[in-house]
């Protein structure tokens, strides 16, 4: 069981204004998402949050710690910086995607992502100060074996990449469907996922499924903490253990108790 | 047959980087990340070329026109800008994939990425000027049918980024198989593919697959041009046209004569 | 008498650094210094501090309620992401002058700016948290009567420059000298100054002083408040004041008692 | 004589954008600005030119080689990915003085900075290809001798800064007043001029004006190239030549004939 607040942050109307009056040079469209998304990196990211791109006018942010003015500010930075506002929607739940149904529902109902009446919904009640506990956040980071050695160094670069992303794929899918963990790529051959609390056997049985779907062949270190910068700095810590020791999984307790998870 | 000439573009030594002396907070290397992809978006853009960001320690660029000089300077500028250097291996052919595996294995034969004296390396010929021409480059730009009525304002937020991933992975690998094409996701619900000169029947056979494979529903407007900007905004409009008219392929010719692409 | 907590930033041995092993481009120069910048404004600003430019490898911040830790951090994370390291040191007083002149003595205390050695370091004593007061920082914010009209679209871009900056230096200096009070150019046609308690009537000195010497006209807002944000925010509603009604001052106190100030 | 072509660029109805409906925060208005200046610095200066933020709202270019379709790219790309748009006005001359007194007034002509149907400006032409030589633009790169033993490690740092500003003052008012030339602080105890050809003895003049005029001792390397990039290359090894060899002026033709620079 986890406590975990997730943020869905959506860009307003993005759509339509990526082709309004004409469609929009590519390039600055990457340059102002890909801007946008390292701004929320440090703007959550200095208050001990993580945010990943996802779909970059969807992004996920884990927010444990961070209140409502606080969300309201960086809403408000945001719509004084960029050509367009944002809207934030804020979940909390025992498993991350829980958390994350609660937040896409409440945007959900306050109108459609390409309404251009619906700009800068601010909604959802952070997790009070006195629910929150050292344990509330799980991160797993996860990365493939000797990626430059078996990959980069050689295969064709696109081969590379599409055997990440299918492991990466089948990851997600897997801590998705089977444990409501939010898994993201993060670059390189590094995924992390918020975890929802699961054991080490747990993590080894997500990791042969993916040798198996995708042929791909992964370790992970796993922390917790009370927000996501204690929790993924322990699990970058166990990830450096698996690396040092061989070992596959690190820092995930042997057994979880289940009735605790209420799964 | 395209004349595709792509730049692979990657991190010196970053993996090693950061986690020395400890790992670093993620936060910041997912800022330095996009920052460094933004950059690279508008240094190649502003010279009409595309960025990918891929795996972002590794990106693909295609640079049709951008010439050694000029890649010098980006790199230089990085450089001058980041805690970290990037090497470019320049390469081209008939298939955007060929190019990629002329580029990929000049920087192999230059050391390994994680070799620390392995730095800035730049290698490989751009096409010469004489040899390009107006229709070098084809960009195929893809989106999911009515994605924000059927998904974002749908579906849990997670539930949209699996299905969309989904469809991307398929597709990726289809046209990678099939045509030698690389496809990106670029955000939102959008794909962008540097083509190899498939015709609009092909393009068909692709999006058929995906619905098959992933129940994504694509379309697709193509263009040609002698360098990205060009090619990527004939293919954004083409993608108006789909819309406006509800067809599935716009911009693509109806047939290729097999034996001009050489395949 | 305000108590105003000071942070001077400097660029660690960056003079050396621009020039070897040979001296870098200036576009790259000036797009890490603004950037960087850019970056402390957001750092220090979402936690309601004012980071002024300055000379750029010496930027001075108000961080009234920003602690070391927080401090550390922010250092950590320009580190992550820049080709250089900065160092801070952290000084309060009775006036903004003093507060720097504590910060300025402990950084050179701890070695030359142009030492290669010294990287990083983090000196001096935030304001405890029980010892602040809703008045401690004093913000005034100046700008030209009708700079657009009068120069901007008048005169010859530069010598609108001339005129403008003659203004800010003979500002800077008046209130530097006077009350301790420490002023930067903000762009535009704006100055902010970190005020000392001055009164309405020393606000009107100045101004009278900046029209005698440099011939330029200005008129001020003032606002108290227990951080720069509050107290900036507040200064900008008393401009506003000011151009609604055409005055010179608002928001200062008619007079100040000086035994309070202890000057 | 020089051949200098200058972009003035303006933020268009900045002003009022800035406390509309209510003022911005401070912390976000800096952020824009400086990261505005910073895309402007690489997007100009990645095509050789030089960029000056002045007053950041109007700021200078130097853009010898850049013609109307690069402009005018760089104009939408920043409209894609700001809050704000620019307006652009190309003027040249035999003196940067002259050339920018051009394009103020064909900017000033096309309608208030505050007017707000007056948006994204393109006037003016560049110089033609045929015209340039291989001397049009001379820079003059300007440090302060020791500034960091003498300034930055000795005195309060407010001081240093009054100082350094106080030199650059007087330096920017000689050289607009006698040569039409134009001096930006660059930051750091560094001015770059764009010169109009001057002497090694005018240079001379300049310096010892600057040091009986605010006590501040100068040296200067001057350069000469096609575009701001080659002369300011050149003037910044002249200037390491003065810091090896305890020169005040390197660079700089030990005459000049009048006649030639139709002064």
């Amino acid at each position: 069981m986890t406590n975990t607040q997730v943020t869905l942050v959506q860009i307003d109307n993005y759509g339509p204004w990526t082709v309004t009056p004409a469609p929009r040079r590519e390039a600055d469209l990457q340059t102002l998402q890909s801007r946008l998304y390292a701004d929320f990196a440090q703007l959550f990211g200095n208050r001990s949050g993580y945010t990943f791109f996802a779909r970059f006018d969807n992004m996920i942010a884990v927010t444990n710690g961070i209140d409502r003015d606080e969300h309201a500010l960086i809403q408000e930075s945001i719509g004084n910086r960029y050509p367009v506002t944002v809207s934030f929607s804020i979940g909390s739940g025992s498993t991350p995607a829980d958390a994350l149904e609660v937040a896409t529902r409440q945007l959900q109902d306050a109108g459609s992502a390409q309404d251009a009446d619906r700009q800068e919904i601010l909604r959802g009640e952070p997790i009070p100060e006195a629910e929150r506990t050292a344990e509330d956040v799980e991160i797993a980071h996860f990365d493939v074996n000797d990626a430059t050695g078996r990959y980069t160094d050689e295969l064709h670069a696109f081969d590379t990449f599409v055997h990440i992303e299918g492991g990466y794929h089948a990851l997600m899918r897997h801590l998705h469907e089977e444990h409501g963990s939010l898994a993201f790529f993060v670059g390189g051959d590094n995924v992390i996922a918020v975890g929802a609390g699961l054991s080490a056997a747990e993590y080894g049985t997500a990791i042969d499924h993916v040798e198996r779907e995708a042929g791909v062949d992964l370790k992970v270190g796993v922390g917790r903490g009370p927000d996501p910068r204690e929790a993924g700095m322990a699990a970058k810590h166990a990830l450096e253990r698996c690396r040092e020791e061989g070992t596959r999984v690190e820092g995930a307790p042997a057994a979880v108790e289940r009735s605790e998870r209420g799964r």
